[in-house]
Parts: structure tokens; C-alpha cells; sequence
């Protein structure tokens, strides 16, 4: 690995607890296994508590006095009565209301926002808007780690460590702890669907301390590393930008309507774009499939699911499900065939066909 | 792997020919070793040819009545003298001088140009500058796939291939081979000293028949498949965006001067400051070094450079070098101590202190 693959504050901690490989994320590697299988990882996630290194969560900070317009204007979704101390989920789009990315964005002032980014540069992107518009804002990336913990131990682990306080931290939004006398940014928020909180760690410097005050005080609570696991993710509903959507995708057919304002209220780059993708209706939508013939292979091209011998969608990604005792996948399927209970045939990248069947994400 | 980090065309000829690893840039995948080692891999390169997919080169096509003022407006570098089929080397830089990327641009037309970029989304970049100024451009990914064919058997294999005419294709310039019936464009290029060619295929399913075709007509040559190699890149004083560079750096300071036009004569968006730090003259430059004490690990995070104890800079390149038979590494190195001859200590990341002197680049 060349330093343009950028380590965070906790990997030489993840190193030592036995990562087995990175994927990479933002220019930064993200752990993506350890010693236990993914279904091992999984059960654990569901039963427990887990540490995931999620630096590569880069957070682009926007503040100045024209920082709520830059926000405004990269995302359909009215941020206008966003209080600080809040999470949004936030499509950011283009002019054809292609998606960009999928952040999170915090609100920590009026004039001062956080997009805790998936996998491409946003950055570059406000930092273009910005400059070619004139806007009288700072755009940067400020040296902030996120680490989360995920779980249903997760808030009794760091109640533990941080006080009772922090269960009065709602469901996405954010509050603050104490560490080391530094005051950090703790939010009730995570990529996976078993609750838990992600501390944006600011000071790198901080971040072994951290890990290992978690790790010790987790021990009574059977503490493992982790990462977001793909069984979990996929049965959850949670998207993956670069996956599941790209900027061939709109908003609207991903599901995230209500991240949509259409109603005219407020204006942003892809608003003309997107409510004539409303008006006409969208061509195919984001579903589950359910399919059958055992474990699947891993999805790294898409599937062709069809109907009838013709491709009526595409699964982007797919696993075993052992709760479920069936695979399941995300997938784009196109209008007429999405309804739930539709069946279909997946063909999966070793060429085998499985009958399946159209259901309602998040698999239940 | 999932499907957010790309394949290539040629993925499938890569595994098949026998690739243990890959990277990640700009989320595609970049064959990083194969079954020899760099070593091996360094002489191969310097006495036959080799074929490398660098896909992850993606092209950002900006074309339109305003692309080359968008373009310009990019780069310091005086683009308005630039001929159709040329290729040149343009830093990217923000209002601040801070390097964004160090793409090759390819004029194709006088309102068509790729860009051929290193490892960051130069498109929303280009993106959003074009809809924050409103200008009349439009900018895509087309599919086009960069194959390289490096070494100094690379001419005469793909004379054997494509034709006599391609001798006359001058370095960096590009020019036109027939495959299959398509025109596909050729440029005399590439990401080593050792001379080749860079085939910019457009439309990927011509990818694997590409590569075949090249790979049976090397069989000749002493082909073998290969990448971007760290002992000649190093040598060769090529920098890497992400390791020798980032946005903290301007192009001054990395020895890109005479691709910085200063003298007032075209706009651009780093003008001003870059024009102040050329004024009080830069406080570090690109050097190499080299160093003793038998071959050095892998430089993951910047090696501090001290004199008398004080550090002086910092290595964000080295490996060992069989030719030159000491390591070598590429720096920064402050002012006052940037001379050739300078004796310096290198701290590399295994603990050991290393005796090493300051070189120009390249090496020799």
C-alpha cells in the first residue's frame, strides 16, 4: 500500500486485532474482514457490539455565510428547518438529478454543515459550485475519523464510558462526550440496522486512545472489530452508493422520494431534472429479490433478473442469508415486474439461473 | 470486491494471466503484481515490453463551446497554443495553487478535450465549476479504457499490429490505429521512462480482443503482462498524485515550473496565489534521495528526512534500487538544504536511521 492510500488514526490498531484485508474508500483504506467468516460477524453484529473503523467516512465541511445556499443547492432535500444537532440523509445530485453521492449531513451551526461522504469527491464538487458561483464559503476536510459502534450493546458499552447522558441522544441526531478533556461529536447513527452510535473522532491523534479506552471497556460486553457487514446491509435495506446507485440513478427510483422536496419550495441544481422524472414517472425502482439454489457467489458485476427470458432488472449486490435461509440481493427492477411476489429468475455471475421473487426492502 | 470498486475491460485477461493484487483508483481496479517480483518486473520493463491495464486513467471529456476556457481555467499550464493531437502534462490546481490532480489533457478537437486523470474526481470538479459559472460545456465519462504498452520492444510489436505509420506518432502526441473496423486513438506515452504506447480504447467490449491481440503478437516481443513499476517510477522521477502530491502542494514546489504560466498572460483559477508563492519563492522542492543500509520497507507514511537532528523534509517514495544498488526515494526537502550533495538521515517507518544524500530527479 503507497501513501496515496491514505491510513487512518486506527489502523494500526485494526492490524493488530487481525484484519485480514482493506477495501478502499475516499483514497483511505476501510477494513473489510477479520478472522471470522461474514456470517459469523453477522450473527455477533445482531447479538453484541462491534468496533468498525469508519474513517473513510470523510466529513466535507462547509461553513461561511453562504454555506446553508451551497448545501441547499446540492440536494432536493429542504435542509431549511434542519436544527443543529441533526443528521439528514441527503441525496446530493446533478443537474440531471444523477446521484453524487448519498452523505449524511450534520448541522453543527447555521452557517457550519458536515457531509460525512460515500465514495466519491465530494469535495471537489461543492469546491467547483463554490468557486464558479462566487459563494463566500470555506470548504475543507477537517482531520475528524469516525468510529462506530454497532450493536445492541452498543449504548450500554458507551454509557459505560461516557454517562447516561448519551441515551438521551435521539436517533439521528448528535450530542457530545468527553474524551481525554477533548469535546467530541457522538451521533446515534451507523451503517447497519442493530442500533449504535459513530463518534467523529477530531484530532487523529486521539484515535488509539479511543479504540483502546472502547476495547477494554467493551470486554464485558464481547466486544469484536467489524465493518459493515453484507448480509446485515442487504437484509436492512441500506444502499451503497457505487453498488446500488450511481450516477446513471435519479433519487426517485432509489427510494428516497421522501429526501425529495418537489413541491417548489425550495430550488436546487437538478429540481427542473427531477420533477420531470416525477411527472413522467420513474421506469424501474430499487426492490429485494429472494432467490434460491444455496449460498450464490460474490456479486461483483451485475445480474440479469428476468421474466419470461427478458432482463427486467439488474441485482447489484447479493449474499446468503442465513436467518433467511434464502440469497437475497438489491436490485433495479423495471416498471410492471415490482411489484412484490413477481416472480423471476436471477442469473448470477457463474452462470447459474435461480428462481426468484420480487419482495419489499428491508428483507423482514 | 463489489461492484463499487469497477472492473476493467480487461479484467478478465488479467486474472487469467495470473494477477495477485490489485489497488484502487478512481474506484476501478489497477493490477498492482503479477507472479514476478518488482525486481524482476523492473528489468523486464527496461529490456522487452510489457502490457498494463490503466483503465483507472478514466478520461473526463469536455466538450462544448466554453471547454477550453473551462479547461484553462483549470491549469496553470498555457493551454491556448496547444495543437489537435497533442498530449501535455496539466497540473489542476485550486484557488489556492493546491494540486488537485496531474492529469495528461488530449486535445482532440479545438472544443474537445479528455483529460486523463490520476487519482481524484477530477469531474465534479469540472462539474461543478461549469454549473457554478454557467458554461456551455458538456461533461462525461465516455467509455474509454486505457491500455499501455510499455518497454522498448513496445514500437516494433505494435508496428507488427497496427502499421508503419505509427513510428511517426512524436512523443506525446497521439494519433489513429485501426482494430476491428474502429478507429482507436494511440498516443506515444505512458507511466514509465522506457519508452511505449497508450491505446485509449473506446468502447470496452473491444477490450479482451484488444488484449489478446497485442498479447499473441508479443509472444514475438518477450511480452509480459505488468503495471506501473515503483524501482522505475521512482528512478524515472515520475511523481504520483496522492504520494509525491496533494492538495497541501503547489506545482512550484513539485517542479512542475514550466508547466505554471506566470507572466500574466491567461486567467486561471490559482493565479493569484500562485503568482504570491512564486513571488517569495517556494519553501521546499522535489528531490530524490539515496540511501543506505540494504533494502528499505515499504514507505506507507511519510519518512521524516533530518539534519543534525532537525527534520528537513520528508520521503513519500522509496524502494531499494538493484541498478543503482542503494535505495532511492523522492522528497521534499526544505529550503537550505535541497542541494545536490546535501548529507541527510532517513527515519524509515521499521525504526532504522539510514545515512542518504540529496539527488535531482531523475536519477541516473
Amino acid at each position: 500500500m503507497s501513501r496515496r492510500i491514505r491510513r487512518t488514526p486506527y489502523t494500526d490498531r485494526v492490524e493488530q486485532v487481525g484484519v485480514r484485508g482493506f477495501s478502499v474508500v475516499n483514497h483511505m483504506l476501510l477494513p473489510k474482514a477479520y478472522q471470522t467468516t461474514v456470517e459469523q460477524d453477522y450473527w455477533h453484529l445482531r447479538e453484541h457490539v462491534q468496533l468498525w473503523d469508519v474513517s473513510c467516512q470523510r466529513q466535507v465541511q462547509i461553513e461561511g455565510p453562504d454555506a446553508a445556499e451551497l448545501v441547499q443547492w446540492m440536494t432536493p432535500r429542504n435542509i431549511g428547518k434542519a436544527l443543529v444537532g441533526q443528521c439528514l440523509y441527503v441525496p446530493i445530485i446533478d443537474h440531471h438529478a444523477g446521484l453524487i453521492n448519498d452523505p449524511v449531513l450534520l448541522k453543527l451551526a447555521e452557517d457550519r454543515f458536515w457531509l460525512s461522504i460515500a465514495d466519491s469527491d465530494v469535495l471537489l464538487f461543492a469546491l467547483g459550485l463554490a468557486l464558479g458561483r462566487g459563494l463566500d464559503v470555506q470548504i475543507t476536510e477537517p482531520d475528524v475519523s469516525p468510529l462506530a459502534v454497532q450493536g445492541p450493546k452498543a449504548e450500554d458499552l458507551l454509557v459505560s464510558l461516557f454517562g447516561e447522558h448519551i441515551r438521551d441522544i435521539g436517533f439521528f441526531r448528535f450530542g457530545w462526550i468527553d474524551f481525554q478533556g477533548q469535546s467530541q461529536l457522538l451521533a446515534r447513527s451507523g451503517y447497519s440496522r442493530q442500533g449504535g452510535f459513530e463518534i467523529y473522532l477530531h484530532n487523529g491523534g486521539y484515535g488509539p486512545a479511543l479504540w483502546d479506552a472502547i476495547w477494554a471497556a467493551g470486554q464485558a460486553f464481547n466486544i469484536a472489530p467489524g465493518c459493515p457487514n453484507l448480509i446485515e446491509r442487504i437484509e436492512g435495506g441500506l444502499l451503497s452508493y457505487g453498488n446500488e446507485m450511481t450516477r446513471e440513478n435519479n433519487p426517485l427510483e432509489i427510494g428516497m422520494d421522501s429526501f425529495c422536496c418537489l413541491d417548489g419550495s425550495v430550488d436546487y441544481l437538478g429540481r427542473a431534472a427531477l420533477r420531470r422524472i416525477a411527472e413522467k414517472g420513474v421506469n424501474r425502482v430499487i426492490r429485494g429479490i429472494t432467490f434460491d439454489g444455496g449460498p450464490c457467489p460474490t456479486c461483483s458485476k451485475p445480474w440479469a433478473v428476468t421474466v419470461g427470458g427478458s432482463e427486467v432488472g439488474q441485482i447489484t449486490s447479493a449474499i446468503w442469508s442465513p436467518r433467511l435461509e434464502r440469497n437475497v440481493g438489491q436490485a433495479l427492477i423495471k416498471r410492471g415486474f415490482w411489484e412484490h411476489g413477481q416472480t423471476v429468475s436471477v442469473l448470477s455471475q457463474d452462470g447459474v439461473v435461480r428462481a426468484g421473487e420480487v419482495v419489499e426492502l428491508p428483507f423482514v
